[in-house]
């Protein structure tokens, strides 16, 4: 899977995924008038979603939903997130589930069913979220992700394990170093390598690949020398302050090796005075391509520009 | 919450949870034939589910409700989900949903507002998988946890963050020696701590717990000595092979410090030799039964039953 999304982001020329974080109070306020239940929330959040995937699936990639958008309205929310799935991988988009789901054996691979792999009753089998990526989270070591890449090899999937995460408290943990002189960010980066080094494709680039946030620079550099096969989700972009010089560090020389998520930035545009007047879905799009102008630039700045 | 949690245990003497980790696959034969879709599978599972509730309520304070188990059937099978935490709570149980939830800033939020604070839809405020208690990962650092904490202060629920968890590989990054000297979990269970050092109820616990398997006794005693104020969630007695000898340096002097968990071998026992001929909500009965029995032997030997 990581072939066919770094192929798309060749194809578009564009490294950067739109983020549908979508809370319900990101939406116009003439979508949420007359909205009282969690139904509605959720048909409005759908509606939402589909119109901006439409205005932007031929010039990104990729979406990555971020599922605790949905799960904080229920049941409901769980069907616009499926919904919301579905529509992007029909539009040609890659799917990026950001779930951060983590657990061991048996339940790992009742996760990794849900979005990866295939729920069995009896002879019907089905995926209830389906997506070409999820996020995991890998503080359970290797037999928390085993039952995850497993699916992977098997249904040609990917996943992205946290390694160094964007916020501001990713350090408490993940900086400390042990007693090899190594942190904690690395020895993940090498468990996940490890999980990881047999589904590498022809770009040099794993299925298994990293989270690491645009707002560490100097880790994200570390890690991209260290783990060259590790293909990195980058959060951070934009509302968390991460910036286009900042994360070139996270590409090759060829200008591969990183997917750039901006959510807020992107679906909530039509909120900031630059793109004042304009729809919701104009100003989306506006804004990926403003960004898209702005990773293009930095990467043309560090010779790295394809 | 955790006064409450431990009243429970009190009242019932039985530091015990049934995990309700029901996978379709579990269910007798006679439930499962006729079930074709995701809909009728997640209709016998909510109904096995309410029936072993009904049967084990008067004699454990808790379930523990896995939920990928039930995002593996999708949308319905998180109707079952939200219909099996309802129950329980409805009759007088603590639930714990084991979601092991994990993002940073607005997003853990929103997993905050799924599980212990509201989700709000203009005026209409609502708890779509109302939990006592949730578990999360904390490999983010403080502020993946702080949204947490602050709907546990503002609603009166629960935490218990990953600490060291049960399975084989998990030496391979929580039992790591930082350079000074001391190992990732407990740099783990003391952020952990920190974050709730505020929420200390009367029996001295504080409603920020950790999951520390039942597996790792020597690493269990470490943290119960050097982190008193951290309740226990502690999973993998029985099928992960934790046996109650083990789990009683969980425990302190008073009998007190921990909830054991529970899945298969009680919603599974109709399929073993030991209850054989019996339904399952007889036979979860019985090993619910045998397991108190069990832990009370072990902690009289320890000299710390109640």
């Amino acid at each position: 899977m990581i072939d066919t999304l770094i192929e798309k982001i060749i194809e578009k020329n564009n490294p950067t995924a739109v983020g549908l974080d979508t809370s319900f109070d990101y939406l116009p306020d003439e979508m949420k008038t007359c909205c009282k239940t969690a139904e509605d929330a959720a048909k409005a959040i759908t509606e939402f979603n589909v119109t901006l995937i439409d205005r932007i699936k031929n010039l990104v990639p990729a979406v990555k939903v971020q599922v605790a958008y949905y799960e904080m309205y229920g049941v409901a929310g769980l069907q616009a997130f499926e919904t919301t799935l579905k529509t992007a991988r029909a539009n040609g988009l890659v799917a990026i589930a950001d779930c951060k789901r983590n657990d061991i054996g048996s339940t790992a691979a009742c996760y990794s069913a849900a979005y990866l792999g295939r729920s069995k009753i009896g002879d019907y089998e089905f995926t209830p979220f389906e997506s070409d990526f999820l996020t995991v989270n890998g503080y359970l070591g290797a037999d928390g992700l085993d039952p995850f890449v497993a699916d992977c090899r098997k249904y040609n999937r990917g996943l992205f394990v946290l390694v160094k995460t964007s916020n501001p408290s990713s350090g408490q943990l993940q900086d400390k170093k042990m007693d090899d002189g190594r942190t904690l960010y690395e020895h993940t980066a090498s468990l996940v390598t490890a999980c990881g080094k047999d589904l590498v494709g022809k770009y040099g680039y794993s299925d298994i690949g990293a989270v690491i946030g645009a707002t560490h620079p100097a880790q994200a550099e570390r890690v991209r020398r260290e783990f060259p096969a590790l293909f990195f989700l980058i959060p951070g972009y934009g509302a968390q302050g991460g910036s286009a010089d900042g994360l070139t560090v996270c590409f090759d020389d060829r200008g591969l090796g990183g997917i750039v998520n901006n959510s807020r930035g992107i679906i909530c545009a039509y909120k900031s005075e630059k793109y004042k007047g304009q729809s919701y879905a104009q100003a989306a799009e506006n804004a990926v391509i403003a960004m898209r102008e702005d990773i293009y630039r930095s990467l043309q700045k560090a010779g790295k520009a394809r």
